[in-house]
C-alpha cells in the first residue's frame, strides 16, 4: 500500500500521440546552431513523456475530484494548455495570472504558460482583493486562471477569466479551456507552437510578498528555472522513484522551481490544496512520498501532530524560510527524517545555499549540530558566487567582511539563479543590483570555513544599549526551552536601552495547561533560561503566551504585526 | 576497511588558503550582468575546496608512489598547474597538449588547463610516434604534458614538453613545474587568473580514434563540458559519498566528462594507470568504490577475474563503447553491480542516450531484458533533440524513419551537448552537420516507445544477398552461446551473396580446451546456435578461433583489421 501506484490515473478522452517526434519541440526553420539549444525547463515534461509515458507524474488526492496523470497525459493536458492560451490571444512575454492553492491547473500552468512563450505569473492566495487587483494592474495580466475557492479575489478585474473547479469534469470551465485547446492541438501538436530561442526570454513572474510597501514583481527567465531546477534536483538526489508532496505552495517563488525539477528528475508530484497534517502523515506513510519542502513552523506542525510516528523509510525534509531550531532537528531526526536546511529568495529562484552535511557533524551533540545545520551554508549548485559584505561601499565597490564568524554584513550573490529584474522597477532593480551583486536584504556573518549564516533580516535587528542583538539568535536559544512550540522575538522600544527584547510564544499543546493561570511565572522561568544562555542585552525583557503567531501564507512569522503588537501593549 | 578514507592525503608544502574569496574566480572589471553567469566546470573544484576542503579528492594508489589530495590541497595544485601554464608563455586558446594514462597529472590538467583558458588537448598513448606527431602539429599545441613512460612519443617534437614521472616527488618535473606555478599563485590565488567570460570558448580537444583516415580533432566548450558533467552526475546518481573508479581512459573524450561530473558531485576519484583486474577487484572491495565507467570488453575481464565475487553493496558499472550482451549482463547482476547502459560519442562529450530502467523490465526474463537495455535508449538528460533520419536528404532536409524498430536510418541529434567543430577542418565539419543535425555516423532503428537502438555502424553492416545484416546483431546472438567470451562479425567478400558474416571468437577460458584441437567442430556448433535464432542471411558462414580480439586504447574492437584479416584468410 505504501506506494504512489495506489493512484489510478485518469485516461485523456482523446489517446495522446506518443512518438517521440510527435513530443518534441520544433526548432526547425529557427536558424539555431547545431551545436546550441537554449535551456527552456519546458523540455523536461516532453522528456518525461517520451521516457516514462506511463508513470505517474502528478497525483491531486483531493475529495471529491482525486485524480492522478501519467506523464504522458499531462503533457498532452499542458499541449492543451498552451494552446488554449494562444487561442485567447496569448502572445510571447504576455503575463497570465495563477490564483490556486496546490492543484492540477496551478501544475499545468507551470509548464502551459511558457509552452506558449507567456510570463507565469503567480499570485498569493491570501492576499486581499486590493493587494491581488494592484498585481493584475501592475503586471498588466492579460488573462486570470482562478481557482473556484479564490474567485471573488479577481470579481472587479476587467481581464479575461478561467475560473478551475478543481474537479476535473468535463463541465469544469478550466477543462473546457483545456478541451478548448485540444481542438487545436491534435492538428498540430507540439510542432506547432511557437517554440521560444532565447533562453533568457521572461518565464514567471512572482510578486514578493511584502511584508511592508507595494509588492514587487520578481521576472526570471528560462536559462535562470532551468539551472535552479537541475540543481534542486541533483542536490535532493531526486530520481524516477522519487515522490515529492506539495507543501510549500506552488505559487511561492514559482514552488523554489520544484515544478520542474521534479518533472526533470522524473518524480512524481502529490498536490494538497491546504496544510491539513493528518492528510500530510497519511500520504508520508501510505503514498511513498520522499521528498517535500516547508518552512519551520510547517515542519513543526508535522512532527508535533497527533498521527506523527517513526518512518518506516527515510523523508526528505528540505527547510527553509527560516532556520530551523536544535528542538525541530531533534524531533525531526527522531522520527527518520532527513532535513536538509536551505536558504533564498524569491530573487534566487528559491535556494541559493546549503547547510552541506559533514562527516565532523556525527561526533556533535544534537545542540551542536544544530547550530551548524541553522547556518545557511554555502553557495547552491549553480550559485557560483556568494559574498557577505560590508554594509557601505567604498569606492562603488562592496568590501566583504572578515570570514570571522563576528562581523555582521549583508549577504550578496550574482549569478544565473539571480532574477531577471524588478518587473516595471528599474528604480528598485537598481537599488537591488548595486556594486554588480543582488543585494538580499538579510544581515549575516561569514565563518572561517567558509559557511555563511544569517544573523536576521536588517529591519528585524535589536538594537539594545548600543549593542546589535540578533532577533534569530534569541529565537534559537528560547526555543529550546522544552516547553515552547514557537516564539518570535521583536524590539520594543525601552526607555534606557532604547530597543529590547519581546518574545511571544506559542506554548507546546502538551505544557500550556501547566501555565495556564500563570503567565508570569512562565515569562520569569523563560528568563532564567535566557539568562544562562544569551548576553543581557540580548535577554527578553518581555514574554508573551499566544495562541497563533501571525504568518504569512509560506509561514513565515510576520513580524510586523508583532512589532505593531508590542507597540500598543 | 571498506573505505576512501584508508588512504591518507598527502598535505601541500605551504598550508593553501582557504577563506571562500581565496576558492573564488575573480569576475570583478569583467562587466557581466548581475544575473549573468558564464558556465565552466573550472567553478565546480572551487565549490568543492569551499564545502569540502578536507574530503579526499583524488587517490592514486599505484605503487611506489601512492598519494592522495584532498579537494583543498588539489585545487591548489590545479591553481599552480594554471600559474605554471601562464608562466610558460599559454594565453587564451592556445592548445596544451597531455599524454598521459589515468594519473593525478592528467586529473589536475583537466582542470588547471581550463582555468589558464588554454584548451586541454588529450593524446590517446597508445598511439604510434607518427600519430602523435601529427597530432601534436595539426593542434599546433604549444606546451606537452608527457608521462615519463610514453616521453617517447614526443622525443621528434619540437614543442617546449614537461615531462611526469608520476613520482609526486619533489624531484619530478612535473611537481617542479607546479612548485614553479606556486610562486606566482601563493601572491596572486584564483582573483589573479584572467578568468573566462564566454561560455562558449573551446575547454577540450580530442582526437578521434580514427579506425580510418587521420584522426579529427574534436574541439569542446565550457557550457557543453558544464552542461554534459552536471548530466553525468545526476544520471549517475553521485554524491559526495560516492567514489568513481577510473578505468576508462581520462584522455578518451575528456573521460565522458566524468573528470568535472565527480568533481560536481563532490564524489572521490580514483586513479589507475592499467586496466589491472585483479588491483580492480581490491578497490571495488576494499576503497569503497561506487561508479565507474568501462567498455563491454573490460566489463567481460572483470566478471571472469578469478577475483571476481559477490559485491558487498552494489557498483554502478557505466556501460558504453558497445552494447552488454545478455551474457554479460547476466553476470554483473549476478556479482550485484547495476548495470546502465549509455551512448555517445567524442563529438558528443560522450554519453549522448541512456537506456532507462522501466518498472516493466522487472517481469522479463534475462535474456528479454537484455535486448531492451542492449538499446541506446532515449536522450540523455541535457542531450534533447535525437532522431533516426533516413540517409538521403529530401530537398536538403532531414526526414525521420517510421519509428517501427525496422526501417534504419542514421542517430543524428543537435543541442548543447553536441561538439563545436573538428578543429581546423571546416569541411568535416560541415560535412557532419548536414541539415542542422550532428550526424553519428551509427546506423539505428527508433521503437515505437521511441528509444533508439543501434544496429551498427554505417561502415560495419554487412550485404548479404541484398539483405541488410546488422554485425552487432549477429554478436548479441553469437556471444549467448556459453562457450563464447567475446565476439566480433564483419562482412567478408563472397562470391555468391556479395557479403557473408564472418565471426572472430574469443573463447571463454574454462571452455577453450574443450575445443583447443577441433575447431571446425566448434564452429559447427557456433554456426548451429546461430541458424536458431538468426534469419539465414545473418549466420556467419566463417568461424575464427582467436587468442585476443585487435582494440583500440578504450576497447573498441578494431574491425578494420578483422576484415584485414578476413580479406586475407
Amino acid at each position: 500500500m505504501d506506494s504512489i501506484s495506489n493512484f489510478i490515473p485518469t485516461p485523456e478522452s482523446i489517446p495522446p500521440a506518443r512518438t517521440a517526434r510527435s513530443l518534441s519541440l520544433n526548432f526547425s526553420g529557427k536558424q539555431l546552431a547545431v551545436n546550441y539549444h537554449p535551456l527552456n525547463p519546458l523540455l523536461f515534461l516532453l522528456k518525461a513523456a517520451r521516457v516514462y509515458p506511463d508513470k505517474v507524474a502528478l497525483v491531486h488526492p483531493e475529495t471529491p475530484y482525486p485524480r492522478s496523470f501519467t506523464f504522458l497525459v499531462w503533457a498532452q493536458r499542458v499541449q492543451n494548455f498552451a494552446y488554449g492560451l494562444v487561442k485567447r490571444g496569448i502572445r510571447a512575454g504576455d503575463r497570465v495570472a495563477v490564483i490556486a492553492p496546490n492543484s492540477p491547473m496551478i501544475a499545468d500552468a507551470c509548464h502551459g504558460i511558457i509552452a506558449a512563450r507567456g510570463v507565469a505569473t503567480f499570485i498569493n492566495i491570501r492576499l486581499t482583493t486590493a493587494e491581488v487587483e494592484y498585481i493584475i494592474e501592475h503586471s498588466g495580466c492579460k488573462l486570470i486562471l482562478v481557482d473556484r475557492e479564490f474567485a471573488g479575489l479577481v470579481k472587479n478585474c476587467m481581464v479575461d477569466t478561467v475560473v478551475c473547479d478543481d474537479s476535473g469534469h468535463a463541465n469544469d470551465p478550466y477543462e473546457a479551456f483545456l478541451s478548448d485547446g485540444r481542438r487545436y492541438s491534435r492538428e498540430r501538436g507540439w510542432g506547432g507552437l511557437d517554440v521560444e530561442v532565447d533562453e533568457n526570454a521572461p518565464a514567471t513572474l512572482c510578486y514578493t510578498s511584502g511584508t511592508t510597501g507595494r509588492p514587487k514583481g520578481v521576472l526570471c527567465t528560462l536559462r535562470g528555472t532551468y539551472l535552479a531546477a537541475v540543481a534542486n534536483a541533483f542536490e535532493g538526489q531526486m530520481n524516477k522513484d522519487s515522490v515529492y508532496l506539495w507543501l510549500l505552495p506552488m505559487f511561492h517563488a514559482a514552488g523554489w522551481t520544484y515544478p520542474w525539477a521534479a518533472t526533470f528528475a522524473f518524480s512524481s508530484q502529490v498536490t494538497l490544496r491546504t496544510v491539513d497534517y493528518p492528510a500530510i502523515w497519511k500520504h508520508f506513510t501510505q503514498s511513498g512520498v520522499t521528498h517535500y519542502c516547508a518552512a519551520p513552523t510547517v515542519q513543526i506542525g508535522i512532527v508535533n501532530d497527533p498521527q506523527a510516528r517513526a518512518l518506516q523509510r527515510s523523508i526528505t525534509a528540505i527547510i527553509a524560510g527560516a532556520a530551523p531550531t536544535a528542538s525541530l532537528l531533534g524531533k525531526l531526526e527522531e522520527k527518520g527524517f532527513k532535513a536538509v536546511h536551505v536558504y533564498g529568495l524569491t530573487e534566487t529562484y528559491g535556494p541559493f545555499t546549503k547547510s552541506y552535511e559533514q562527516d565532523s557533524w556525527r561526533s556533535l551533540t544534537l545542540e551542536g549540530r544544530s547550530k551548524i545545520i541553522a547556518r545557511q551554508g554555502h553557495n547552491f549548485a549553480n550559485a557560483e558566487d556568494i559574498r557577505v559584505v560590508q554594509l557601505d561601499l567604498q569606492d562603488g565597490k562592496l568590501v566583504d567582511v572578515p570570514q570571522d564568524g563576528k562581523a555582521v554584513g549583508e549577504i550578496v550573490t550574482r549569478g544565473n539563479i539571480v532574477m531577471q529584474e524588478y518587473f516595471h522597477d528599474p528604480e528598485a532593480t537598481r537599488k537591488a543590483f548595486t556594486g554588480g551583486y543582488f543585494h538580499s536584504g538579510d544581515l549575516a556573518v561569514w565563518h572561517a570555513d567558509g559557511s555563511v549564516a544569517v544573523v536576521d533580516r536588517s529591519k528585524d535587528i535589536i538594537i539594545s544599549g548600543g549593542e546589535n542583538a540578533s532577533s534569530l539568535a534569541i529565537e534559537q536559544e528560547l526555543s529550546s526551552h522544552p516547553d515552547v512550540l514557537e516564539v518570535s522575538v521583536v524590539a520594543r522600544q525601552h526607555l534606557k536601552w532604547g530597543e529590547r527584547a519581546m518574545a511571544f510564544v506559542k506554548l507546546h499543546p502538551e505544557r500550556a495547561s501547566r501555565w495556564a493561570d500563570r503567565p508570569e511565572e512562565f515569562a520569569a522561568d523563560l528568563k532564567a533560561h535566557a539568562k544562562s544562555r544569551l548576553p543581557g542585552f540580548a535577554c527578553p525583557e518581555w514574554v508573551l503566551i499566544v495562541n497563533e503567531l501571525p504568518k504569512t501564507s509560506t509561514g513565515k512569522i510576520l513580524k510586523t504585526e508583532l512589532r505593531k503588537r508590542a507597540a500598543k501593549l
